[in-house]
């Protein structure tokens, strides 16, 4: 440890995305032009790491091995959905790591409940009367974090299911006499991850697209289907997790007596089936949505590592109590300039997928296309081992 | 129509892989080169386009949409399943159609089913005393074609199943309390594909991989998860969807009082969740195993686009009821040549894992490490619209 420079802390929270370990890149690399900065530590397991005084020593890792960061799937320091508390002691056993360590600076790496945290941990630090200096880093695929144009990891996440679901609808349309096929995509409280299969084109694109935003009808569900079907012979349906079906047709009882597992794509082409007598399949895209690196989008990447390095630079000059944001200057040409939000408007808050965007089950406006196009148009190239197996880092180990 | 040559006709059977269409693109190079081949004409959806009189006329494709076939998902022409009879009055349609179009080679580009169907059409032909010529060009993602080192789609189908299991497994070890998870592969004869994850080092692959043709006892199961969650908090089960679980366990009802939709990994999350009272999740990795063009094997791509434009050299020089087959001359380095065999062989069998491959549930041989490896180690690169999707040809639009 260094006494007379102060150590930056960094820790990953939440679920991953396909681009947080870019944004752990990002910190490293700039962290290193500081020279204020001491030790740079990653906390293991998120939080915990803070709580536990378990640290991975970051100036340590070799250039050639961090720039693997790039295309590491997962949160290459391990995460946590811990929820701080007084009652647990938790506050308490930071304030003495971040003693410990002469911690100065805390960089925190998550989405909407991870902002509430680094928004306890600010709070914690300002009360406590210490400087230590609290910023957050957006990230999540859900893209519902308030108060930026958009989550770092959104867009990547976006380019996997487009892509994914665009594979879906070619296979489904491969059949004379297809399936009515269900595609569950992640997003419990916000449809964006789904509504972006509306950029794909006529002939392989999803016919409905249902988000928690979108009004759920069952009967016209069942009435779309039907008059797709007939017409088509196939029927692809995008839907995220959270669309907001009757709770009964969710909580019937498996064989074995409690709650299914499944989720609502499951229970939903249960009902189609039941209900119409068509061949089903359903679906769920699941975990590579969150880590695909095939499909991360270079803008996503890009700007993961820019709000990495844009924290490190605003920490270091004294900030705190803020989430970088990232602000769309223009779409045509795409232009973004990065800020500072308070934590304390971001925190806990879900920036919903707008409904006047939301033309019909069919269709979204052209204002989400132009949004979302320029985030997602570029891709990248991955770098792979002997075996074709996409090279990463992992600081777990 | 061209009456003084003879057309060849093309098509597409059972299930897609990520290079059926590579095949295509072989055929129909190749056939372009060959002056006795009047039209070239590819059948839509399966056997149905010969039974149905109803092609697409490949010649009248421009040559840079052709070259998209070689990142398209899906089967480009359509696929069938169906199974050509007498009673039905297929074959006296396929001989009419035969005769209408003076179809002299025909090219059945599919899996064991598919092969039957292949070599059914031949002997009719023999039988019927005409000259037309039928070869079959093999493919299926689960390997699984006797009489052939390996099944062209199945290093691209692998490559996928190992990077997204990569993912999967990454994802459950960022958590200090984690989960057990399920991840289901195709393969209900043969568990090549789920074998394939074998290939991923210590920290990034499952704890255990169960095989169509591995012993499956259910008490092992749970000691085995068990102890591996005791000491990880976490563990990560790679599993074909046609491992030979109890009977009862996949035929419990569902909550509407018929079998359920679920898959093998599904069942078994609720037998472990029940026994063991761990947090466990299930997932099918599902389609895009056999479609995803971003992982791509370049050696399955060039072997794709050679076994179709070598099918097509055959059966003009004359040959019928064989299947081109790909034979490993040497593995290091990796070198292949390419031949026919008897149609005969290949119809309906089906290639199993080899059981002395199977070292335990946790682990494969280093034999299977060598097959594998050189299939799989280069990738593609692919070329994207403007929204960052991948481009494709819909021949069926």
């Amino acid at each position: 440890m260094n006494e007379s420079k102060k150590a930056l802390a960094y820790f990953q929270s939440g679920g991953p995305t396909a681009v947080i370990n870019s944004s752990l890149y990002g910190v490293i690399e700039e962290a290193k032009k500081h020279p204020e900065i001491g030790d740079i530590l990653g906390a293991k397991y998120g939080v915990e790491g803070l709580i536990n005084n378990d640290f991975v020593d970051l100036r340590s890792i070799p250039e050639e091995k961090i720039k693997l960061l790039q295309q590491t799937p997962g949160a290459a320091l391990g995460s946590s959905r811990h929820k701080v508390s007084e009652e647990k002691g938790d506050f308490k056993a930071i304030a003495q790591t971040v003693q410990k360590n002469n911690i100065g600076y805390l960089l925190v790496n998550g989405g909407n409940d991870s902002m509430d945290t680094c928004f306890k941990l600010a709070e914690l630090s300002r009360k406590n009367g210490n400087d230590l200096k609290v910023i957050g880093i957006p990230k999540t695929i859900d893209n519902d974090l308030a108060e930026t144009d958009h989550s770092v990891g959104f867009p990547s996440a976006a380019r996997h299911v487009m892509n994914m679901v665009k594979m879906v609808v070619l296979d489904a349309s491969a059949y004379k006499e297809g399936k009515v096929v269900l595609v569950e995509i992640m997003g419990r409280n916000a449809g964006w991850l789904t509504a972006s299969t509306d950029l794909l084109s006529d002939n392989e694109r999803p016919d409905l697209i249902y988000l928690p935003e979108s009004p759920f009808d069952e009967e016209q569900l069942l009435r779309d289907v039907k008059e797709i079907y007939e017409k088509k012979r196939f029927c692809v349906i995008a839907l995220s997790e959270g669309i907001p079906v009757h709770h009964e047709i969710l909580t019937k009882k498996d064989p074995f007596g409690h709650s299914s597992l499944e989720g609502v794509s499951s229970s939903l082409a249960k009902l189609i089936k039941e209900k119409l007598g068509i061949g089903v399949r359903s679906m769920e895209l699941s975990t590579p949505e969150r880590a695909d690196p095939a499909f991360v989008s270079l803008t996503d990447r890009k700007e993961a590592i820019r709000c990495g390095a844009f924290a490190v630079k605003e920490v270091t000059a004294g900030q705190s109590e803020k989430m970088v944001a990232i602000k769309r200057i223009s779409s045509k040409p795409y232009r973004v300039s990065y800020g500072l939000v308070d934590l304390a408007k971001v925190a806990n808050a879900v920036k919903e997928f707008p409904k006047e965007w939301i033309v019909s089950s069919k269709e979204l406006s052209n204002e989400f296309k132009d949004y979302l196009t320029p985030l997602c148009s570029k891709g990248i190239k991955v770098s792979l081992d002997k075996n074709g197996i996409i090279k990463s880092l992992n600081l777990l180990k």
